[in-house]
């Protein structure tokens, strides 16, 4: 019988089902339309919104806009260093899946009709990586997204914000056959399984991915999985609604 | 109250949780240690397995093998014809997204030590495309894989094959609020929710990827969709069967 | 003195003058305006004729069609795997000089003024090289063209075909002193020389390459290569014609 | 004549001599040997330092290390967004210039025998830049490598640091006929002549650049440049030396 | 009936089986082991020779050494200008298609056992372009592989030089019916047929590449231009014969 | 005490301010707007200077026009072969850098909006490299510049040239303590501090870059450079002059 969550020992003492802390700091670029620096732990990511005008030529003359994302990681966010991506002359696999994922997730809670043909870009730069990475770009970015629409309907571009709600990710998975939320990167690498779960402020799921990096995992330990992923989207959520009430 | 399965209209007129007809063909190329093409409905994907002496650098002196995946589509395998990736210089997101995803899923039933310093790459090839690319790709590569082990076993490079078990995946998604098993590329591109899911022979999952491509998703309905993905893979690993034990 | 043809060894026993079977395959794959599968012994072609609207840049407002190519080989066509150009980033000497080649064969059949402003793209894809795969994609090219402009016919959106007439090609080479049509990898490997011949129905010649890959040759072995090249291109263009006399 | 240094309206009311207000902040990121965050006014600059075992292949077996620089530029560091070097496949002239001056200026100051055949990667990445971008990463790295460099120390690894002495530098430029120290990018936007310059704690000059933007400029003016920088730079090596003072 | 060669008007008078007044300049560069300016008429082409240590892998401990060719044209070679291939990033097909004739004409008459583990890299690069740019490469080149090896023995690294024999190139064409030797710009850009020849001094046929541009060619016609291409690289391989003579 | 400059031993036995001899033929390729060769000893570069119509992008309807320059080098311009740029698929950091600055520098000489939008575009390419090839580029570009926008006028395209005065540029450094004019490769390789001086026909500078590749050096040190350097561009501007005189 696995230990109770409380039993546990996790590099930084939390319960199997705590969240890291979590810091939000708005407008930490004064350049971009929207910017957070958001840190989990020692995970540190930078999200700027832009707001550019025009659209993707398959959307022109659609009246439609368009919500995209970059990822990137500075050479030394990690703990050997990374050869930057620009000098090797191509972007990666994992970063063209991370920033797939994070602009799927965002489209999915903007009014495209609403937002015009405008295109909105996430760049995402994490400056200090600590497991899930991907996942507070996302819980990050979606706090850009909201700033940058906010200011379009300041300045009377818009009459109301194309965000139809927030959205928020966090990983959670499965060490020594223990359920976890919010891997750090020392737990992360030695996950069985490993996912990340995006979910909306009205609790319906917009992104599951659970891979088992070791062995298989059955339907039981995934349902356990979400409980904790949403227990921690809560949490993410109400910081969320936290700083966006504290932002004019 | 939707209808139930056998009610839908399905383009080929399927039940709900019904596959698509598939054929896999053995040795279709006769340079590969292994080569499979499968045809699911439209979709037609050549799976070749090479057999390479070393591995990458980080498992060198290792003892360790490692399997790798590469996917490719033909410029006319779709609709309209695409650009190859060649002429533009660069492998796109989509493509690095799907051969990381079947590489990951493949090494899962492999034993690393037992096939020893060797890499084997899946190449898997889309000659047409009706949707369900990658899932054919992962249930084809993972014969050819077989086949390309147990050429070695015959040759008496190795003793026994180190697959430990067969894998087989497959779609699933939510179109006008219905679950439906296999979609093809018209049913693809209406679903609210597309969800791809590779399964082991023991019933152990190795990847779930649910994502919602309009609105969002209930965890009744990711529960419903594993069922039905569950019914589809356990007919995949059958005919994987079929061929494996009439294959020399 | 040389051996007579029906005294040489050759792998497959064929006479020196002797095509290799060929099977062509109209409509192997469905999406693309004109597919056929080209088969020479064990190589094997799959060529796409896709119709664009509009013309590169230098022909615009000219009236006038155009006609390209693209080649490319599956990593396991070969022996031994061959990297993918799109994952080294980009397009080898080879490939170049080859899709030049069916390109520049393939314009020299197609009356441009009566083509208007489309641009047909012929990608022909090597499955399984045995040899002789560029003369191959050019004859099955020659098809897949014909059945494209066929259907512009057929939709009413053309009057006539542009096509002014049928080509095909073939290789020819000597090997060990002796002039062999059409040789297959084998043979081609231990080549003095090494040709490639495209003609017209009309038996004018569209191009001929001989390259010497080991000494040189005569103008007299030059003519006899001419002899058997012309011969098998004959027998191809027969082929041709009964493939095309059969697709409505 | 000109207006004296007190007299002239400057965006934030600085002396035409006066730095931009510097902070620097050791130890901002903890994976690196050595990492600072420069900021000068809204110019904010990350500096880390990596030490690698071995050396670039023309100074194997020589005895000696190597010290090199990269810099980068998050897209939303600019008022408008700037496309990342990455996805462009390509890293710009710009770049290449800027980094190949912080890794000439930074192996000025460091004794290569004594360094061994270690490689020391100076990554400059900016958060933001408002001007100056390229100084304020000299004067950051410098301390960086300080700081790497006494880990080496403190770990026993080196006997003594192999930096001879610290250096810094500064941006000088004429705007509207007055020399200005240390311009932000209002001023650098309008600038006639733009001036970087390297010195070394001792007062020796490592590099000076100036450069006419409009016109041109006289020995006169390009000594009076030279002062301000002096005076600067005297003041950002005793910034140094405080970090330097107070961190173990 | 056309017109005989003394009757036609060619831009410069030439007759129709005249050579373009041809220079040839060795030791233009001094820095290269061969070095050759060969003019043929405005057609201008450098040929470096360099002679390296080693070999590419799959010739590794073979005993054998290699011969390569790379091809290039100055920007402004050409009436317009025309990008550089490293700004675009990437070698065009016509350029690799030149370098592979070059190459693979000079490997025919060096002896790789007698010339070792080396690899002798031939630069062409196009000064001015005015027609004939590849011949008039293959025919500078094989001076400066000559003169390359000769230094070779010279400096006693090679007893006698591998250069079996010498050889030279030459185009020839259609233009309005009339076979013409050596076409400038001006007649290459109008002709129905252009073909390249290279042939050793033994007379021996190397490379043959005749392609219809317009209609196509009969054979009668395709051995009219091996008459006088013939003719043209008798005078050519004299020219050398006479440079390599005078040359210590 | 450093000897007098007539005490020194150069390679070629120049005094210590003394010139190499410069050669410059214009028209040497009769493609380009304007052409020229300037040799300054060993090294040789060939600046052709392209008039297009048209402007980049930022530019567009300004009515102003734009130059730039592109600097290549021939592989065997050096003692060992270097590498093409288009091989490697991109262009170096010191090409960036040179070109920046060839370009920059003579910007700083036309009358924009009397040039109006059209681009001029300045192809520098060394075909034999001893020291000092940027500051020749540049001297010898500002010449076909001259002569392309010459020939603007006599067309009577533009009524005046917009070139508003020459320029010109040299080396100097310090070598053994001693500073020298204009460093050949030998020098250069040597020196501890190298320098680039641009200056205007009327004395005014517009770029100076003086770069300690050893130590450092003083401000009295830069003083002398400057005045070696005035004085050698001096003469060269004289033989600008000559040179333009006599080309009608």
């Amino acid at each position: 019988m696995p230990p109770t969550p409380s039993q546990l020992f996790r590099p930084d003492n939390r319960a199997a089902d705590a969240l890291r802390l979590t810091h939000i700091t708005p407008g930490y670029i004064v350049m971009p339309e929207g910017s957070v620096l958001i840190e989990s732990g020692n995970t540190r990511v930078l999200c700027n919104a832009t707001v550019e005008q025009g659209v993707p030529g398959w959307l022109r003359n659609s009246g439609r806009g368009w919500v995209t994302a970059e990822y990137g990681m500075l050479p030394r966010a990690t703990l050997t260093r990374t050869a930057r991506e620009s000098e090797r002359g191509k972007v990666g696999g994992r970063t063209h899946e991370i920033q797939r994922l994070i602009g799927r997730s965002l489209r999915s809670v903007v009014d495209m009709k609403a937002l015009g043909e405008r295109t909105i870009i996430l760049d995402c730069d994490v400056l200090q990586a600590d497991g899930g990475t991907r996942t507070a770009a996302i819980t990050g970015a979606c706090i850009a997204l909201a700033l940058a629409l906010n200011k379009l309907v300041a300045a009377g571009t818009l009459k109301a914000s194309p965000l139809r709600q927030m959205l928020a990710a966090t990983s959670v998975g499965i060490v020594d056959g223990h359920v976890l939320l919010d891997l750090c990167y020392e737990e992360d690498a030695r996950a069985e399984v490993d996912m990340n779960v995006v979910m909306l402020a009205d609790g319906g799921l917009v992104e599951t991915q659970a891979t088992a990096e070791k062995n298989s995992y059955t339907r039981q330990q995934l349902s356990q999985m979400l409980d904790y992923a949403e227990k921690g989207i809560q949490e993410l959520l109400a910081a969320q609604r936290t700083i966006l009430d504290a932002t004019p």
